[in-house]
């Protein structure tokens, strides 16, 4: 295999080369660290490149293997973590001024356990400044570019972690999603996403933004890839104390049920709502689905429509400005207009408009869990539009112009509610628009059915290839 | 047995009389009855009297009987419920004058489940206004009088329910429990109370003060009445989410295990802060446990100390500021003074405020957890004081005077700590001060060991006969 295309490779392709000594952990590391030397700075998708640990990880890795002692799947895999996991020997700096220069003294459980199962780390990849936005238009580390298109933004706020994997700069990541953080980028960077349930991987040792709404995801190019890496991260941890105690399931061995039989709902709202454009494929990839045996009924969810856009707002600021409320207080200046803007917004917020939205969270929450016992998933588009342009401020919808952050054509308007409601849900690709970009569907389950989801995208990714095409970068 | 001797008579003792024919439902419930309309005038434990509605219950528990068909130990039992408990056929006050006229379209979990187990529901005792108060001194319904000292106070807020059962007016009572509502007034009346573990007992169809720490919880004159009660209403409720779905044990069989070796931790420090009357008998109770072969050990609670009434007070006063937004806005002149003042403060709180009071009882919480893997139970005074009269604004306290809601002689001061953590918590008399005023022991277990604080409360029973005294009314 050429050197040059290794980097291309989906995390279960490497591992069954790495498994077959066809290639080796230090060659494929190699590899990705020379495709960031030729393509980060056009689309700088890392804060920090790791590039000489990750050798030494990688020969580590290899010097496993040499021995016979294979740790899993993920052994000698180059992968980033979005830059709010806590990594002990290297920066991090939560796309942040305030903590440009920190080093935190312990490794998030994620990095440990991605350690543990031999993966290497390759960087940490850019962000919204503290997660708290959906553009990757980071005022201190500069915008993400999104590889499909470098005028426009590749997501986020783990907009770096989906440029990094889409543009062959790591096999895979680690993001974080609060409102779609994840799955958004995913959408943008067509890639696979996913928000497992709240409560399944740990979220010790990772910078909060809203702490109810907050889940760790993988983003890779497949969904039997994000089934490896959930796999590895999945389980109880005492040191996060929201973390479920729970068997960890097979996640790999599911999903090749196929989709035959599964009953698909179908929000039909979403789509309505979304961009002609998106509509359109999510509506195919929808059909596709049914080709696929599955049985597809639109449904309707009006609590989460009056209230899910009010309750997450509300929930997630007011928790993000109480995180914040020191440094915002000691040292505003350092925080981005945007950023800023937002955690004063919620340091306004009562006690009380807490208290009612996360009462209207429940009516959502009962209202999914009614619908939910007649359905397996529900999908809809990821995102209201394809990625706008780096700095645009409307966006076309319908033949409209919209405020890009208005309540039309704001990113989070279809993601959101999953944080809300803590279900595991998906992104995955399902085509492009004429000018190229690429467009995500989401695909929802029931609480701790996160194999569900996984096999479902990945009986869509069986019969598409949407994510097999490289972005033009 | 004298008709007049009946309504001193335990919920186990009266159970017994029934079961053998000694004495009949109807019977019973009349002399309660009486009793209620020779002494009610004097104490003001009821809200509403059920007359009519207890004498057909009673027939119908009798009628029961005379088939053969007893329903368990509080089949035919004259029992009374805090006026906040929804009942669908009689008014449902609250204490308020908000909701002097309301009658729900439904019962409480608690009041279905004691009418299932054959109860009879006398009447509807008086109360804090909504709960929000520790003096039951009722702004629309006038004060209740500590039956032990008509000038005094009989705690609160659930002190009609203290009063009733301390008067013979009812055999046993419930009461909720936000701060010490429950505990305080049977410290005050001479009862036992439970404050059972958060989530064992359903709050559906309780008016709630404040849903993260309002507990429901059995009053009467013995651990083992309460065991009876809390055998009855304890168990999962899907219409309450807080409750928990977990296997109800034998409380009654887990009475008579004595507490020989059992490891007791003493609170030194609220012994040191409570008034030295107080203080002596608490210690001398413990002095008794030892006696009867536990272990105890002084234990201090630095966390808690520093932080369990700046978080107890914001999440109680913002989580009932919540509740009554609309009602603060429609009719405020229609509020107690008092607690207008309490729910407009909880208003004015921020959801910063908030976020920070959780996060100081997650600190709260685990130092307990910490503390509980060395104990069986940890104990104290319930209250710092004894009953102070009705309308005092100034206690004394080891010879100094102290405003009556200031933060030392405060009501909930030792109590309230058990609210955040919600473990179960009993208060249990131990003797009466040199005025004749009672005085309770508090007793706290692990989470969902409610059997265990009865246990050592049935224990202590057995060796004093500090419950057997009857008050001068």
């Amino acid at each position: 295999m050429e050197r040059d295309q290794l980097p291309w490779l989906t995390v279960a392709e490497a591992a069954r080369l790495i498994e077959g000594k066809a290639i080796s952990p230090v060659e494929l590391t190699r590899a990705v660290l020379d495709r960031i030397e030729k393509a980060e700075s056009k689309v700088n998708a890392y804060i920090t490149v790791l590039r000489e640990r990750a050798l030494e990880e990688a020969a580590q890795a290899e010097r496993e293997l040499g021995r016979g002692a294979r740790r899993g799947p993920l052994h000698g895999i180059p992968l980033a973590v979005k830059d709010l996991f806590y990594t002990r020997d290297a920066r991090t700096t939560c796309g942040s001024k305030v903590l440009a220069d920190w080093t935190p003294d312990y490794d998030a459980t994620c990095v440990v356990k991605l350690r543990e199962a031999g993966a290497v780390l390759v960087g940490k990849t850019n962000l919204h400044e503290f997660a708290a936005g959906s553009t990757t238009n980071n005022p201190h580390f500069g915008p993400t570019h999104n590889p499909w298109d470098l005028e426009h933004i590749p997501g986020g706020s783990s907009g770096g972690s989906g440029a990094a994997v889409a543009a062959g700069l790591a096999l895979a990541a680690l993001g974080t999603d609060t409102g779609g953080s994840v799955r958004s980028p995913c959408s943008q960077c067509s890639l696979v996403g996913l928000k497992p349930t709240y409560g399944l991987v740990s979220r010790y040792g990772v910078f909060p933004l809203s702490w109810s709404l907050d889940h760790v995801g993988p983003m890779a190019r497949t969904a039997e890839d994000c089934a490896l890496l959930l796999q590895a991260l999945a389980g109880h941890d005492s040191q996060d104390s929201s973390s479920a105690d729970l068997t960890v399931p097979n996640y790999g061995a599911a999903l090749a049920g196929g989709v035959r039989g599964l009953r698909v709902g179908v929000l039909g709202e979403y789509l309505e709502q979304a961009d002609q454009e998106v509509a359109d494929l999510v509506t195919r990839a929808v059909g596709v689905l049914e080709e696929l045996g599955a049985h597809t009924e639109a449904v309707a969810l009006p609590q989460a429509r009056e209230y899910a856009a009010a309750a997450g707002n509300t929930i997630s600021w007011s928790e993000a400005a109480s995180i914040h409320e020191e440094w915002l207080r000691s040292r505003p200046q350092d925080y981005g207009e945007d950023v800023r803007a937002r955690f004063r917004l919620g340091a306004m917020l009562l006690a009380g408009h807490y208290h009612r939205a996360q009462r209207l969270r429940t009516l959502v929450q009962r209202e999914m869990s009614g619908v939910m016992q007649r359905f397996d998933v529900l999908v809809s588009p990821t995102n209201p539009i394809p990625s706008p342009r780096i700095g645009e401020q409307v966006v076309k919808l319908r033949g409209r112009e919209y405020p890009i952050f208005g309540p039309k054509a704001t990113m989070p308007r279809f993601t959101r509610l999953f944080n809300l409601t803590g279900q595991p849900t998906a992104s995955v690709p399902c085509g492009f628009t004429a000018d190229g970009l690429p467009v995500g569907m989401q695909v929802a389950g029931r609480l701790f059915e996160d194999a569900m989801v996984l096999r479902v995208a990945h009986a869509y990714q069986g019969a598409t290839s949407w994510h097999t095409r490289r972005p033009p970068i």
